[in-house]
Order: structure tokens, then sequence, then C-alpha cells
């Protein structure tokens, strides 16, 4: 089928932020994080926010059904925060549930229908055991055909790490590189789930062995590190434990409103000028697994709409739900040529000080990855990096563009918006 | 909260509907019975339907997650119909996920932003349980504090129907009236759970019985039927049996374009002029439980944007989830005074050829109900009857305005819509 990308019909700014720490809280429920995102929010509108102004609230969460056994999140949410009787809905489209939702908010308000919009993402992860976790997220895979044979997520992206690997000669050590620069960013982020940097965690680990009186590991340097089975077990070859995003819970939200209407609210509002999103048969049905088709499209879209291209964005955070998954998102925003994305992640050009920052936040992979909160929680690093409120992980300089890219399950639905200043 | 009504930017049109016979059929998944409804749509557009059409898709879908273990449901249906890559959006607002899809429908069409959208809703229950459905249903409530102790939903709604009967003097006899009347219009849908009146079904008790050679119950009308407690037994006092809606395997689908391309599809399209959509806390924390709140606002919210009012509605598809509901729907979308629905249901106002037809249908009570798809296979039924497309079941006459009323929980999230004919 021919793309068919269009223009916002009016402006939509992006006028206060706000994130929980992302974390493991087995004393909270999905409603108290969400507070907690939505409170963080309200400090960030630089004029002040009377809730009265909200006209409706979208809510990204992939399973509160299975993880928590509460359905009908969304005007649990609402009303938790005071929202009540504003209409309330629930976006669901698995890991890409927070972009999908950021993405009806930009609908909603661009239709004329609304002028402010709250867009929040929740996931409360951590109430199960990990092997259910792990089933629990592979009810995003195709339950007909993927995972009665066996798959789970790491081995949906150990199959496409494996592809690329075979096409384009990278190797589990260029991985590697991606797991420590996004550790790097994380140790400077204050909300970030693992604040800790590779090398920082090596160290912790040896002087743990000291205190307890236990044989030191003999790792000299974080790649030594992440080789050791012991310390960073293999999960699904080649994709080790830091390969992976962790299981987390946590809760991001961000309000919208009309264009016209952004300086009533914020100082310096960011502005969404692109939204693109895309669907994908699943992985077990696409002729090509080393790029995510969906992805491209809603890249296409959004730049198209946005009226740039990926040379014109700063900076972008993109779903590195596993380092392979950075290395192909990289490719399909457009920032690298396919089959590069591994060697300019290798170079430093995605590190925080690089010329392409990508997962300044550290990632899903070091930020944490609450699934359903995730697209929102990008959107809320754009907001800080923006209006140079990133603190220690502030990149230096202008920031004029810059982009979210969110997938769900293996790209089966993919969703890219460009953020602009005025 | 001061509600904000708006109305729509543009014109939106119905130009197709289609709809699976509702059933429990243990063969078959969520994409069949979706498929199944889509063929159906595919024939009902009088023009013909290019799919390539289509930009984008929204399904409404309660759980697939706990009734299938299918997660990311939207991208699912979308490559089981072919329309990958189109965009995919699930939408869960519990038994309202239906009517809120149709709603996101609505305002992505009047954004501007899309031209022609599919709309669905689809939902496989019969793959538990009834016990394990009742408390997956149960998810809709509040895991917090309501369902800890104890409610499941024919509580919630005993509730309800309680402080109802002791408000206005209502009685169970009233509710059952409503029963009748839907399994009425129910024998004459040929898509319905249950294609047969309850005298015909007390008949075809009495049948059996002969045919086993065991005691033919005394029953000498549907009256004493509904009063026996073997044939309809006590689910949470009043409620019995036939005042509950069943467990349905179920799917339906609309297409909506744009106003201005209604006749490029269609020489009969119907158009939406009026959606509200307004939340509420859970039932534990409300004032008043004999009227929902979030369903007058709703209702106001649609009419206002329509530009009518209910005494200009020829009929109504109302959430009859249990008998009850149905009572305080006709109340909250303003076609009865508070307190009087369950006497006008009573004098016949509601029957098929009454003034004011209610579930034609069948409503959820005799039709079926598949919870996320209940909301668009209202939608289904207006479109047929103001097509004069209903064959039995039609309503006499001209239908210019129409509404469906679909709920979420109880009353957590409701959402109308008004139907007008060119």
């Amino acid at each position: 089928m021919k793309p068919k990308f269009r223009q916002l019909p009016r402006k939509v700014a992006m006028v206060g932020a706000g994130i929980c720490k992302f974390g493991a809280y087995p004393d909270k429920s999905s409603r108290d994080l969400f507070v907690e995102a939505y409170k963080d929010l309200e400090y960030s509108v630089d004029k002040g926010l009377d809730p009265e102004v909200i006209e409706a609230i979208y809510i990204g969460n992939f399973s509160s059904d299975l993880f928590e056994r509460q359905g009908h999140t969304a005007p649990i949410m609402a009303d938790s925060i005071g929202l009540v009787p504003r209409p309330a809905v629930r976006v669901e489209d698995a890991c890409a549930s927070g972009g999908v939702a950021l993405r009806q908010g930009v609908i909603a308000i661009a239709s004329g229908m609304y002028d402010a919009v709250l867009v929040g993402g929740v996931e409360k992860m951590t109430n199960l055991p990990t092997a259910e976790v792990t089933d629990t997220l592979a009810t995003a895979g195709d339950i007909q055909y993927e995972i009665p044979v066996g798959f789970t997520f790491p081995g949906f992206y150990a199959v496409i790490a494996t592809a690329y690997m075979h096409k384009y000669g990278m190797t589990p050590e260029h991985l590697m590189k991606v797991a420590i620069k996004n550790h790097e960013n994380g140790a400077l982020n204050p909300n970030a789930q693992f604040g800790v940097t590779i090398p920082a965690w090596m160290e912790g680990r040896k002087a743990a062995a000291v205190k307890k009186g236990k044989p030191v590991p003999a790792w000299h340097d974080e790649m030594e590190f992440l080789h050791d089975d012991g310390a960073n077990p293999m999960i699904a070859w080649p994709l080790r434990l830091f390969d992976c995003s962790p299981i987390t819970d946590g809760a991001a939200v961000v309000l919208l409103v009309s264009g016209d209407l952004a300086r009533v609210f914020s100082d310096n509002p960011i502005y969404i000028t692109g939204s693109g999103q895309a669907s994908d048969s699943p992985l077990h049905d696409r002729a090509y697994l080393t790029t995510l088709a969906a992805a491209k499209l809603a890249a296409q879209e959004a730049y198209q709409m946005a009226g740039v291209s990926a040379k014109d964005i700063r900076l972008a955070e993109v779903h590195d739900c596993f380092t392979i998954a950075e290395v192909v998102a990289t490719e399909d925003i457009g920032f690298f040529e396919a089959g590069t994305g591994y060697l300019r992640a290798e170079e430093g050009v995605t590190r925080r000080l690089g010329e392409k920052p990508v997962n300044t936040s550290g990632g899903l992979k070091a930020k944490g990855h609450p699934v359903g909160a995730s697209g929102v929680g990008q959107a809320v690093e754009i907001w800080k990096q923006m209006r140079c409120e990133a603190g220690e992980r502030q990149v230096p300089g202008d920031i004029p563009l810059a982009l979210t890219h969110n997938v769900g399950a293996t790209g089966n639905t993919c969703v890219v918006h460009v953020f602009a200043r005025d």
C-alpha cells in the first residue's frame, strides 16, 4: 500500500513534562507512579497549570491487565489526579503504547476538538516474577504463530541481531558499545533505574567481593566485564544481560496544547511538528529482518510532515529495548546508512558529545523500560534537552530539532515524532 | 470541572458497516471473527471498497491480553485484513472500548489527518471458563478498592438496581420486561447470539423435558418462567440470569470517511454529527448510584455537538449489560425523566413499535456482548436501521436521527454518538 502523508492542520505545542524515577517499587501501584509523574509535570509548566484547562487524557499502557489485573486504566489514572469527568482513553500498541498515545494527543489537538490534552504512559511490571514478565511481554508477539514455537522477546531480537551480524559483519562487541554508552548517559540521569556506568558497576562488583571475602574478579576493563559469563550471562545468543533493557515500574506525562496557546503556559514551549506511525506483519512473516519497515515509514511520515530530514535532527531518543534495536533504529530514522549504525556507534558518533547523540537519557537500557511509559518518557527527555534543563547530561549547543522513535513488539507498530523549538 | 463542548471541525460520514454473527466459537480466534466482520463490511459499501483508501485503523478491545493472551491486537487485526502498513491503534476503555474507538475515528477524520478510517471492535471471551470470564471482566472495576472486597459485575449492577428500587419503587418484574423486549428484538436479528423470544425459550425447555421423559415444567407464561429459580437462577439479588448479558465472541467494523467523500462510497451515507465522552470515579466513590454522571455528560456533549435534543432522536442502542443498565441508560440519555425509565419500559414505549425504540438489535442482552466489539456493534445496528436494511426488525417510518450509548465498567467511561441522515 502506498503511504499517504498529511500536514498537521494546526500547531501542537508541548508545554509541560513530568516523570517519576524509574525503578522497582514493590509498594507502589500504577496510580501512585502516575501521580508522581503528574506532580513533576505541574512544576514544569512555566506559567503554572490550572488542571481545569485539561480537556482529555490519553494513557499509553501495555498490559496493566496482566501485570496488575487492572483493566480500564485510563479513568483510574484520570481519577487519581482529579481529572474526572474528562474523557480518558487508554491506548495500547505494546511497547509503542506511549508513543502512540502521544500521537493521539497530537491528532486530538490538531483536530480542534481540544485545546489542551494530557498524554501519559504508565507500566507497573515488577509485580510479577521475571519469568512471568517475559511471558507477559511475549503476548505482544503473535500468539498463534510465534509464541507457541518458543519465542520470547530476547529470542526475537537475537534473530534480528544474528541476521544483522551475518549481513553486515557486526560482532557482539559492537553491541556492547551501545550498552556502555547508554549506561554512561543513564549515570547522569537522576530518574534512571540504573544510574551507574558499566566501569562503576564493575568496580562495585569487585568491592562487594572484597567485602564478602570472596575471590575478586580479574576484570581489567568494561569489555572484560561484559565478556564474563557470570557478570553478564548469555540470554539469547548473541544477546547477553547487558544487551537487554530491564524490567521497570514507571510513569511519564506531557501536556499538549494548541500552538496559539503555547505562550499562555510556557516561556519556552516545544512544538511537535511531525508525527508518523505505521504497522507491520509479525516478525515471522517479513521479507527483511535487519530493518523495521514500519519505523522507516513512520520516520518518513514524520519528516515530511515537519518538512525536515534526518540530517537536520540534533539528537534522538530511540527504542533500545535491546542493543541491536538501537543500531537498527539509528539506520531506520536515517541517521546512518543501512549496515553502518554499529560502526558509527563504535566511533562514538551517538555518544552524548558526539555528532548525533542518541538516548542521552540512558535509553530504555539504563533509564529503564516501563513499557507503556517509555514512549512518553522519550518525549520528557526531549523536553529537557531542548529547554537546556537536562543537567549534567545536557547536550551542548543549540537543539533546534529532535526526534523520538518508539517501537511496539518487533516493529509491528512504530511511531516517530519530530520536535522543534520556536 | 466544567465541561467544554466543541463542534466537529468537519463532517464525518459512516459509509460501511459489518458484523459477524455473535456467539460462542471455540474454533475461532479474534482475528477470524474480525475478518468475518470486515468481509461483511466490504459488501455494505454501496459503491465498492478499495482497501487502499483506508488510512488508519482503530480497534476497540477490552482484554485480548487476559482472554487470549494476545496483546498488541491492533496490528494483528490490520495484518489479518491486509491493511499493513497502515497505523493500527488499540483503544481500551473496558466495555466502552468500541464506542471510544469510534470516537477516536471521528476525531481522526475531523482533524483532517485522515480521510478514511476503519473502526473495529473485537472480543473473544469464550476461551476461558465462566468463572474466569467473570474475574477477567472484574479487572474493569477498581482492583485496589472494589474487587478485593468481593465485587464482580453482577454485584456492581445489583447495587445499582437495589438503590434504584429503593429510590423509585421499581420491582424485579420491571426488569424482566426489559429482558423480554430485548429477546423479542434479538429473535429478529440473524446475527444475534440468542435469536429466540423468551416464550419460545420456555416452550423449547418444555419440549426438551418431554423428549427426555422428564416432568414438564408448569410455566403458563414468560413471567412464570422468569420467576423459576431453576430456569432463571438468581445471580446477584435482584438480578437473575435473564437480567445479565451473555459471554460472547464477536467483531464489528464501520468505515468512516470525511463528509465530502461520503457520496464517493455510498448512496446512502449516515453522518456522525455528535460525539461525547466522559469519565467517572469508580462506583465505590460516587455520590449517586441510580444514574451514571458520565453518561449524562457524554449525552449532553453529543447533543450539543449535533445541535439536537433527546426528543429528536428516533431510536437508540444503549448499553444493557444488565437490564437495570438499560433502564438507567434511557434516563441518562434524556429519553425519560429520572426514576421513570422502568415505567416507560413497562408501557412498551421502548419496544420496537413503541415511541422510542431501544435496542432493536436485541441489545447486549440478546444480540450478545463481546465487550470490546459492543460499541461498534451498536453503530452497525444504527447503520442498518437508518438505511432501512434491518429486515424483520426494521423500525417503521423515517429515522432522521439515532443514538448509541456505550458504557465501560459501571460508568467509569461513557460514550454517546448521534447519527443523522443527509
